[in-house]
């Protein structure tokens, strides 16, 4: 048994580790703010983590807290609603990773639910202060338009936008 | 190289175990009761395991398996249905766990398939017998009210209800 | 320290590496056919690899390239879809493996989305030159008929049809 072999494993459960890591944060997202968390769904970016949603632009934490306690998300969440996303492609090199998936928005109505979008979903994070953090996540409407598309191809090739 | 290194290995690759374990069992969850696996769904519960869905509480394998078997979960099947379960994010504590996920019940309809439920689950378990087993599940509609965020904000933070 | 004790964790190491490769491959599915990405769907395939899904059987890496790039597909795109893959229960026994999951296709209306259609899949693999492809993958639609609920049924038990 050499120290090689061990220190090869060492890097497989590493790599493990850090593609489970972003793989939860990618799945807390949905519950958090279908919960109402807002400071726990800010907290899963960086300080000055950017998070792009169809023309809504947030460039920190405190930005996604406010959209999380707005009234725009608050009416949704108050009325119900799931916002559901996919298993996560997670791509690490190094201290930064791209992530890729699809969502869909579900919204309860009087007789049911509906989907209101389907969204492609791009993530850059890094790694800082030792724990991984969203440094930028753009989401787009999966309407036919070109810029969904791309997202989800680079995101699979692990490519940042 | 020394036991220590090597003892804390086996931890961080034991919880890697316990958690996929668990994944697992939430992702079996939807095809086993979709395709009617009644005695096969019982057991990813404690023999004595609750599952609490709206208004519906089993408090043992031969609950849920009577569930599954029901002419009105029959009669869904029989027609055409997704228990969707997205992603779980799990917290293991020795041999406690609890998982959280959110859910889609799809229904099949003479013109296409309609969502019929968007739910909040959260699930306690244990490992008895070396197995990871479901001692509670509880699921509540993401309707507006305040019991699925909750059972959200306690799965993320990785609390028993 | 033992040889055998390493041995043991080079194994727990490889099937945990296995199983998460395969999750990551049908990850990875939905984001490459609702981007429009041909040649990297079909590399998910065995050279010889089968897709039967509803009555297109498709036999080969080009084929399946072909139908990515159909007008059917290229039509459905175009005005927006999601090829929803919900979380893989994986088996791996040596170098094959069983896979299963549920899926939704939704997809852009004038006026929202809708679902088209919730689906039963079976894959099978093989781990050919180090790397998994998928050698037959069925898709049945979860209307009420058996083959879908037979799909499930014999993935989660990690079974080949």
């Amino acid at each position: 048994m050499t120290d090689d072999r061990l220190t090869e494993r060492e890097r497989r459960l590493q790599t493990i580790e850090d593609e489970r890591a972003i793989e939860r944060m990618i799945a807390s997202y949905g519950p958090l703010v279908d919960a109402g968390q807002s400071a726990a769904a800010a907290r899963l970016w960086a300080a000055d983590g950017v998070y792009d949603v169809e023309g809504w632009v947030m460039n920190n934490r405190d930005d996604v807290a406010a959209m999380v306690a707005s009234d725009a998300h608050q009416g949704l969440i108050g009325r119900g609603a799931a916002h559901f996303l996919g298993p996560a492609v997670v791509s690490v090199a190094g201290d930064k990773a791209v992530a890729v998936c699809e969502s869909l928005l579900v919204v309860h109505r009087d007789d049911g639910y509906t989907v209101w979008r389907a969204g492609a979903n791009h993530f850059e994070l890094r790694r800082i202060d030792h724990r991984w953090q969203i440094t930028a996540r753009v989401t787009r409407p999966l309407d036919g338009r070109a810029q969904a598309r791309e997202l989800l191809a680079a995101g699979v090739a692990g490519s940042p936008r």
